[in-house]
């Protein structure tokens, strides 16, 4: 476990293991959390922009957030999450993607009611296989400080 | 099915059921997708600043999209999604609490590459029973023009 004064900006995080997304995935969580036609059919993504389905971006933010579980960056002692700013859906997310999540601290700040908190914003990168940043968004969360 | 013609800055969309969150889901999503260990067992929620279970952020986000189906708001023609801004979490998600979704036009322009669609923005507010919202954010996205 590591704590508010363990954390240095610039510092990154990267997911150790690709996060294989499958048609069965998109349709099966975008049938239960955001039925968009196009996300649940194959059909009608054939007629859309992109051409052939691709993931809800809620559904690629979840992985963003389980592949940030697997990244390290989880390590650090969370209290809870305050806001998301800047998120841009950049590229689809297609059948068979590979995504791998990269975060990386952008600012640390006390918190200034809360003398046990801090305040650590982090920019979260979702690649995919080709190296491109399908999604990104600044997280910033309340962590703790080390136990005096 | 309304185009980006149809619709009028200020425009209001509330979804007419009310979503229940179970503990049962709370612990299941967030085994799945971010399994904090206060996300997924009470004994560590109880030592929480919350001091019992409470829903990942990426549940609420994900209900309130579902929501927005049921809200009329998703009649209008999407073709993508393109970001989120501000999104706070201002209240935990508690278990048995009961979710709406407003949605209201912020803005719409016309998209100046593409001249068959047009950019949409909405405050998305997830309220719950005792009309406190717990989680809103700025969704933009693009729209088709009505075809000539």
């Amino acid at each position: 476990m590591r704590f508010f004064e363990d954390v240095t900006i610039g510092e990154e995080f990267v997911s150790h293991t690709a996060y294989l997304v499958t048609g069965e995935e998109i349709t099966s969580y975008a049938g239960k959390w955001d039925p968009q036609p196009y996300h649940v059919d194959e059909e009608q993504a054939k007629r859309t922009m992109v051409g052939r389905l691709f993931a809800p971006s809620i559904l690629t933010l979840a992985i963003s957030v389980r592949l940030s579980h697997e990244s390290g960056y989880c390590d650090i002692s969370s209290v809870a999450g305050l806001g998301i700013d800047e998120l841009r859906m950049t590229k689809p997310v297609l059948v068979d993607d590979e995504l791998k999540v990269k975060a990386t601290v952008m600012s640390m700040r006390e918190s200034k009611s809360r003398p046990k908190l801090g305040v650590m914003t982090t920019r979260i990168e979702v690649i995919n296989q080709n190296g491109e940043i399908v999604l990104s968004y600044l997280l910033s969360g309340l962590v703790n400080r080390r136990p005096q």
